[in-house]
C-alpha cells in the first residue's frame, strides 16, 4: 500500500521535534542533518516574512514553521523539488503558512516586495561548479551541490535587496569556504554576527558552519557560539543534536 | 633572600611542560593563558627564523624554544618588559637561541632582513585604543592591551614584509575582531588557514582565537581545528590545558 501523495521512489521521513512530515526521494534529493541545524540556528522573528532560498524538497522552511508565525516562502529552481515540497505543505496541512515558488532565486523580487524580509535561511550548493568530478550523480544532486545554477554571489546579491535593513540571512556551509563566505558577505553589506561550528566529533575538525549575518550590521561584535558536537567518541549521537532531533 | 636576577616585584614562574622559568610582575605585566596557547598553536620549522612580535616580557618566544631549533627574536618596544625578557633568556642559559630587541615592530627591519622569517608569532593588544576607559591601567598594561603603540595593521604589514613566500603568520586575539582579522590579513596577502577557538566551557561562546595564516597563499582550505575547551563543567581544568600546561 502506498500514500496516494507519493510518486515512484518517495517515502515520508518525520522531524520529531517538529512533528513535521516532509517527502523524500533518496533518488533526487533528501534533507539531512544540515537543513535540521540551518532550521534551528538562526533568531526567528515572531511574525513578519521569512524567505528559503535553495528550498530543495523544502524541509528547511517546513521545520522553521514550528519557531514562527512568520509567512514562509521557499524558492527553488528544480520543478522536481519544488512539486516534493509543495506535496509536503499539504501534508502537513501549512498551507497558510508555508508556500514554494519555483524560479531562480536571482528573480525573488519578482515574487515579493524589496526590503520587506526579515530572515532569508539558505542551505546552498557547497561546492564550487569546478570542484565536481560529475560523475555518478543526478542532475537533480548535481544542481543542489555545485554552484552551477546559483552561487555565494547571486544569494549575497539577493539578500542584501531582499532583507530589511537589520533583517538577517542565516546560511549552512563549509568551513574551507568561510574566508570566502564573510567577503562576499560584506562586499553585499551583509555583517556576519553569530558563527557556529559543527564538528563530527570534539577531537575532529569543523565540517560544517552555520552563520547569521544582519544586513547594515557593523563589523565588529561577531560572536563564536559553542561549538556543536554531532557524535559521541563512541559513535552514538550526542544530546545536543539528540534535543534538536527529538525536542527537549 | 631574594634571587638577584629579580627585581622589585618580580618572581619566577615556571612551564612545566617545556622547564621554562619566566620573570613576572603582576604590577608590570605577566604572560596569560594566551601566551601558553600561541606558543602550543603554530606549526613549527625545524630550525631557519622565527620572531615574536609584541614580545612583552618573552613568555612566548621562551615557551617556542622547546619546540624549534630555529633562532627565536623577540621585539617589544617597552624598556621595561624588554628588559625582564633579556634577563629570562639569561636566566634559562637560551641565548644563543632567543633574543629581544627594544624597538617599535614597525621598524622590524632595521634588524632582520626582508623576506627572511619562517614564523611570526603575536600576542597582541586586543582592544582597539578607543575603547579603553584607561582607568586604574599601568602604562605597561595600557600599551600591552590596547592598540595604542601599534595595531592589526602595523603587525600585518610589517608581517608581510618579513616573511618568507609561504612563511606562516600565528596570531592570538578575540573572536569579536575575527572579521577585521580577516580583513587586514588578506589586504597584506595573508591568507588564513588554521583557526582554533577558545571556549572558557563547552556550553560558552569563543573569548578566544588562535589564527595561522600563510604568506601569498590561496583563501581556499581553511581549516577549524576542534575547540579548546578550558574548563570542565565542574571548573577544573581539561585534559587539553592540563597536557598542554604540564605536558603529555
Amino acid at each position: 500500500m502506498t500514500n496516494p501523495i507519493l510518486k515512484d521512489g518517495e517515502r515520508i521521513d518525520q522531524l520529531f521535534s517538529t512533528n513535521v512530515r516532509i517527502i523524500q526521494n533518496k533518488a533526487v534529493f533528501s534533507y539531512s542533518v544540515d537543513s535540521v541545524l540551518l532550521s534551528r540556528f538562526p533568531k526567528f522573528p515572531k511574525e513578519g516574512l521569512v524567505v528559503d532560498l535553495c528550498a530543495g524538497n523544502g524541509a528547511v522552511g517546513l521545520f522553521a514553521s514550528s519557531a514562527t508565525k512568520a509567512k514562509i516562502i521557499g524558492i527553488e529552481l528544480q520543478e522536481r523539488l519544488a512539486d516534493m515540497a509543495q506535496r509536503s505543505i499539504a501534508l502537513n496541512s501549512l498551507e497558510n503558512q508555508v508556500s514554494v515558488i519555483q524560479d531562480d532565486l536571482a528573480n525573488l523580487l519578482d515574487h515579493i516586495p524589496r526590503g520587506k524580509v526579515d530572515l532569508i535561511l539558505c542551505n546552498p550548493p557547497y561546492f564550487k561548479a569546478t570542484e565536481t568530478s560529475k560523475k555518478n550523480l543526478s542532475e537533480h544532486y548535481l544542481l543542489a551541490r555545485h554552484e552551477i545554477t546559483t552561487d555565494l554571489e547571486a544569494i549575497c546579491k539577493v539578500s542584501q535587496q531582499a532583507l530589511k535593513s537589520n533583517g538577517r540571512l542565516a546560511m549552512v556551509h563549509r568551513p574551507d569556504r568561510l574566508i570566502e563566505i564573510i567577503e562576499t558577505m560584506r562586499k553585499y553589506r551583509l555583517a556576519p554576527k553569530r558563527l557556529q561550528f559543527i564538528h563530527p566529533k570534539a577531537d575532529k575538525e569543523a565540517n560544517m558552519i552555520l552563520i547569521e549575518a544582519i544586513k547594515d550590521g557593523s563589523p565588529q561584535g561577531l560572536k563564536i557560539l559553542p561549538p556543536l558536537i554531532v557524535h559521541n567518541s563512541d559513535g552514538s549521537y550526542t544530546s545536543q543534536v539528540f534535543d534538536i532531533y527529538h525536542g527537549k
